[in-house]
């Protein structure tokens, strides 16, 4: 077990894992925007970056994507955790909780002082997860789609 | 009733504002973090824009404050409406709607297309408004303050 | 099927149990710990009581720990229902409900006018069946780890 | 502001106290309970512990009730608090902080690990304090009143 930074030879086991990741959220996410967001991560760009974790033979099996951004109350940076996934068939492996030490570790690195994310109030498998690793908050998400 | 960029002549009327959205927090922020935020918002550094509703004679009584950030989801950026304020003494009177206008507007402006924000689940008085202006999602936060 | 006290025999089937139910909360607790657990609920000491539910040839399947304390509001006192756990070859023959009617009569006999216990908010396989044994009720629960 | 161990002397300012917080919850408590309970918390009998906070001539305005009792996940003791309380005139007087920190003190004194407490999940006005001071956690509360 190993995680780390994603990398364009990546590439294919990256696809797989984002497919499956947003199969899961019946998300469509077109492939222009799939080629800008790994090419984002590979190189860091735009403050996001990419974690990798693999298994026997560096085969990739989970992803976690990381998104810097400034925050208000802080001087420091905020890490805002945008994807996590551990493919089905890689779960209960510990997986999870290493690329959730990874991404301690690069939110350190990057010198945020606070990492958060997103779940479905509902989805009691990751949560039972977050628990663990995460502290839950009072806070609950609202949201605007801006039409053309 | 107005809603117009934040400036610098806004310090005063904006501080007063700031310190009554902290106190419901109850947050400590800094001065140091208070005068840094404030001239990223004038700025617009960052990726931060902020506004300010008036009232008579050019009276500041609100303010938003928006953060623009990269997406793994998508090309455009998403706008992170991370604070919103309303004066006490001025609520009722519309400002929170024209504040929400001109949220959208400024992030359409701004390239994103999606605006979203946070809010503690049981603040009824702030839902019953957000449920008018925007649309409540599953999602709930979690989170890890990293120790130096 | 039967429901009975928790007595020094059981420890081996006890223990397997026991793992389970922790390796669900994915939590650690050493083995002194359990060692301690497993002598204060056969002793019913410290307000502890252990049950266990058995399958074909006493083999245990389920377990109920009580924690019976004083309260404030009562002259009788309460019982904690801390731990309640069925392995998952054994679910759906009726040992929760029977494990239930044992903890009720335990808690009467033990002097309890109430039982109460903790589920996470998400754990819908559990909440349904608490549905038809229990009484929701609109409390949530902080804490605070307190360090060394 | 100060915050101590409750003792016989403060029986009328506790009665005003415990009746109004009593009154929030609708609840009734006979007197011979009340009385009971009075006299465990002054002295610290079946693991029982009170505090009071008081403001100028030593009025009290404050309380807190907390309950210690033994834990199968762990070799140290939970400590519950049960009760907690400022009297409305009081509010935002920071006397609920120094409650809590006289809480978690008398918890680590009395060799807990561990405080949690229940609110109503709809407590707004509680629940923003206790974001400050605790941890949301992800558990409900079921419980089942025995009858006779």
């Amino acid at each position: 077990m190993n995680v780390r930074r994603l990398r364009d030879a990546d590439r294919e086991g990256w696809d797989e894992l984002w497919r499956g990741y947003l199969r899961f959220y019946r998300a469509d996410v077109s492939d222009a925007v799939s080629d800008a967001t790994f090419a984002r991560l590979c190189d860091e760009r735009d403050g996001m970056v990419g974690l990798i974790a693999t298994g026997e033979g560096d085969r990739p099996v989970g992803l976690a994507h990381l998104v810097f951004h400034p925050s208000t109350w802080s001087a420091a940076s905020y890490c805002y955790l945008e994807d996590l996934y551990v493919a089905s068939g890689a779960r209960g492996g510990g997986f999870a909780h290493a690329l959730f030490d990874a991404v301690y570790a690069a939110a350190r690195a990057g010198g945020a002082e606070r990492v958060y994310w997103h779940t479905q109030q509902y989805n009691g498998a990751a949560r039972s997860l977050y628990d663990t690793v995460g502290q839950l908050t009072s806070f609950i998400v609202y949201e605007r789609e801006l039409g053309d």
